[in-house]
């Protein structure tokens, strides 16, 4: 199974990720069992992407020079062959965010895209009623539609996160689910999870293929989430329990708290559940 | 009431800060209901500053790049009308700091400057025994003066944090009193609990004046500091548990815990007390 | 005794560091009772550094405009004789990493030196199989020869961090070992530990020699990191408990949980323990 594998090999994931949640997505690497490396300085970008094992490109917080930086990694990441997850925090919440994030896609070869509703909306132009970077708007029914035309718009795997997550490789679409509805919204109260979901299927792309490892990082996610908010409902003891949990979920858990359906164009079938 | 609101609008805060705080403030602000938004790029500014309900700006970890995002971000809200907290942090410690605290008073309009007492005397020329960041000298026999002039001084409402807050818009002066004295120790244990302060202020400003907006992110902050203490008096522990009385905290617990005097010439008037 | 020194005296710390562990240092160092502040600006560090008790100088998130204000901070230190502590996070890892260690160690005074296996050996030209930052390769037979080589070479005091820590001066090697075997899996799981024991060093160096006070970060960080994995195993839950650990740790824990050892050629003499 895909955790095991994260586990035993440790995989080496270089952040060039933003302020706000570095330490977040650190310790949740750590927790998860992989070994994070956060650096951004173009001189060391080569020896850095030579040897780690995946790149996760977060733009929060950005500015020019870290935009540099992104671009450099990516480049590299394309030319040692090391896949890369873009995470477009703020996406259609700035001309900037909205910008950067497409040059990233267009300049590279970008293995997973994922984002809530209105940054991924903001990748095909379609700028809705954002407000924010964690209030985004959230619209399941066209969620689904959403990730398939970004998935094929890039030529990537793209996600969707929300109280349902959507995941498309530009043939497919898949929902991950987790059984309790009361963790979407203390994962609303903490900064940076969205972030963490990044990281994780960053991890993930050292062993899985992009689209494996995209489910795998969401639905790991989403259970160490439900566990920690069923022993801690308010948002700072949740955060805590959150890297307890990460550091605890094995396969079981992830089989108890999460179904994975594949979306057909005939129906819903589905294809990972406890029942 | 105020709390009612912030929780109900969740307005956007676009916060310009320190490394050190960035989580720390954007997790707080989350807890209480509001959304924050950390963003320093000069490209972006405009295009936040627009929607924005409110800006903080926190000159911890300062350097010459951010302090010009910082100018252009109060130039846009003066610009914009959309109201500004600052914490001076470290002014008085660095001439860098005191003049860059001076310089965004004296050419934007500052609707709330909040500090510790050095931080505040250092507006006035007033240089003590400062020493470092998180251990200013506290004297609450001249903080009441300190913030009336302060705030007359650069027409805005002034702050002086500490075991007594003082409050003043340059007419009337306000204490804010919590009922324990345990907590204050705590607080001071933990780094980034002022910068809290005012971004609480910060997401009170979007719904309130800036004599009740301060007042009240003052209070709440107590009343939440007060409750974690009590459940956790050891720094880790009460940090986390700040977070979830931020996020459980209600009028009630308000009125229970804080204690708001109006200090007049003649003497002092309780305006709203538990008793 | 030195902690009880450092909790009287509550030394300034200057810290510049990065962006990774900023929060969790500052948090360390406040909860053993030292006053941290956090800067970088070159057009204060002359301001900071005369006023300062000692420096903490860390490269982690490293690039050449912090490198800049890391130069000018250790060469004011010697200047006015504050004591500087090094941190070569990721060095070996890249060679902007390695250069910039080698850099500051050969223009400043540096009072001590402390990494893991990794990072120390690259100061010496000996590049192992260093995988990240958090994973570095902790070979115990050939630590103890290594930090006296790097202690001599440098004209320094050396530490290399692992299950067991050593410390010499060039003359002397001391070893550091914790009673409980698990703390150290738990360590590995939280990022910015590492930092955290150069912080805590460069607390101590306000009160001892830089031997002494080596010793004591390396105790105190692991007596408290003991007690904080026997309350809670998991990374999320020890990471709050080690700062309540850092608060609440005396005398009498440090002589229970931790072994110093002189290590002399002829052979291995206990210095302290609880036997």
């Amino acid at each position: 199974m895909s955790l095991e594998r994260v586990r035993s090999r440790r995989p080496l994931v270089h952040n060039i990720t933003n302020f706000v949640v570095m330490n977040t997505t650190a310790n949740a690497l750590l927790a998860l069992g992989a070994s994070p490396i956060m650096a951004h300085a173009v001189e060391e970008l080569e020896d850095l992407v030579r040897v780690t094992d995946s790149i996760v490109v977060n733009i929060g917080t950005l500015d020019e020079r870290w935009l540099y930086s992104m671009l450099k990694a990516v480049q590299l990441a394309k030319e040692f062959g090391k896949p890369v997850v873009l995470d477009p925090v703020g996406a259609g919440a700035t001309k900037l965010r909205t910008r950067a994030a497409l040059t990233l896609l267009e300049n590279s070869k970008v293995s997973v895209v994922k984002g809530n509703f209105g940054e991924v909306s903001a990748l095909l132009g379609e700028v809705g009623r954002t407000k924010g970077v964690e209030a985004m708007v959230y619209e399941e029914r066209v969620a689904k539609d959403l990730v398939m035309r970004v998935a094929r718009r890039f030529g990537t795997v793209a996600a969707v996160t929300g109280p349902q997550d959507f995941v498309s490789d530009g043939r497919r679409v898949y929902a991950v689910k987790v059984g309790s509805e009361n963790v979407s919204r203390v994962i609303g109260r903490v900064t940076g999870l969205g972030c963490v979901v990044a990281a994780l299927i960053g991890a993930y792309l050292a062993v899985e293929d992009p689209l494996r490892a995209t489910v795998a990082g969401l639905a790991t996610f989403k259970t160490a989430a439900s566990r920690a908010s069923k022993e801690a409902p308010y948002p700072g003891s949740f955060h805590v329990k959150l890297y307890d949990w990460l550091y605890r979920v094995g396969g079981d858990d992830l089989i108890e708290e999460i179904e994975v359906f594949e979306i057909e164009p005939q129906g819903i079938a589905e294809v990972n559940s406890h029942n």
